[in-house]
């Protein structure tokens, strides 16, 4: 019996990254799933996130706290800047500052702990042309830099940061997903969702989300405040 | 008069980043200094991080709390592993996984918050050769992967990470603070330094802060209990 490789995993709670952890899952891999308490006003995905770590047989869970709310500039961690509820051009208000980065850089502390030269995060350059730290260059940029910055790297080992959603549209990741037996009633994406993890349904987020299920032609099992 | 420009200086309160901010300070740049707790068993450096900010005209400065111990993997986050008394070949135990990339990345982020594109660093090749994050390459990947990951970056702003001690020996990192008017008593370098600040004088980080000191002919005004 062969031992399963050792992965980190950035897990969000969402839809995206649940799925990601399916596939790394169903390559064999162990997989250790990193989410963060960053002053998100979206909590309730952490709860989210114990859930889709338990269903999908994460190794271990762990929640980095990290304040990111410290620097605002973000409607996603700053009460003053309202979560817009239709998508514009440019870079969306809901870009956190260097979030990915700074996820990907915790990510990269635990994977040269546990001697894992695998991250998997659930980026995708379809739906989120907006974000910076969401495309392809950026990730290789990364890779690279990660590559000078450890230990293995430098001792030869190649770090490998795995965005297996890249290139998918919403409706691709919600299909696959289902082949893969995600259950996304475990999931929240919504950036406003209550207390008991009802979504929105106003939000981009909620609006993307439901469309990939409408266009997968999966039935959308999110709760929704209003229907979107 | 102009408008001076800003720029985020990493301080841990040790010697190198103070002399950094000195620098930083003499260019003309309004400094936002930052500081981490993340976990690190010499936790008196963040008290001689306020000082030094204070003295050397920090416009602002700010701790970022970070659990850095969570993953343990250091002799300086976790406690069941020895601080070394020499320096030995190889990547040494203070080693702290992917410490200097988190922060950078932390950095990144107040910086796009302050419409800043200048982050500076004390990292040095010269006394610290066996930590891969602290060579001239890593610094370069990080620069480039910060100029893909940001806003700024993406509007064609260059980012950039300024490391003016890189290819600096200790002594020349005193002789050039001493000409900035650093005050270096105000500066904690030990890894182990007890609740008063005082210094072991038998880690590493004391015997090559000792050492810089004796070869530029300044005076060591550090407070040891074992004089090195």
């Amino acid at each position: 019996m062969s031992v399963p490789r050792n992965a980190v995993i950035l897990l969000s709670g969402g839809l995206d990254s649940a799925t990601v952890l399916a596939q790394a899952r169903s390559q064999g891999y162990a997989c250790y799933a990193l989410s963060f308490d960053y002053g998100q006003r979206h909590r309730v995905e952490l709860d989210a996130a114990a859930r889709v770590a338990t269903l999908l047989g994460a190794t271990e869970h762990r929640v980095s706290r990290l304040d990111l709310a410290m620097f605002g500039g973000s409607a996603l961690t700053d009460l003053n800047i309202a979560v817009p509820e239709q998508l514009a051009a440019g870079i969306p208000v809901t870009y956190v500052p260097a979030r990915n980065t700074i996820m990907l850089s915790i990510a990269l502390a635990w994977a040269e702990v546990l001697g894992s030269r695998d991250i998997f995060i659930g980026v995708n350059a379809v739906d989120y042309s907006g974000y910076p730290d969401c495309r392809p260059e950026y990730i290789a940029a990364f890779e690279a830099m990660g590559n000078l910055a450890t230990k293995a790297g430098v001792e030869g080992q190649q770090l490998r940061i795995h965005a297996p959603l890249m290139q998918l549209s919403k409706a691709q990741i919600v299909a696959l997903g289902t082949t893969l037996g995600v259950d996304y009633t475990a999931t929240i994406s919504c950036y406003q969702a209550d207390a008991s993890g009802r979504a929105c349904g106003v939000c981009d987020s909620c609006r993307l989300r439901h469309q990939g299920f409408v266009e997968a032609g999966v039935a959308d099992p999110t709760r929704y405040a209003v229907t979107p």
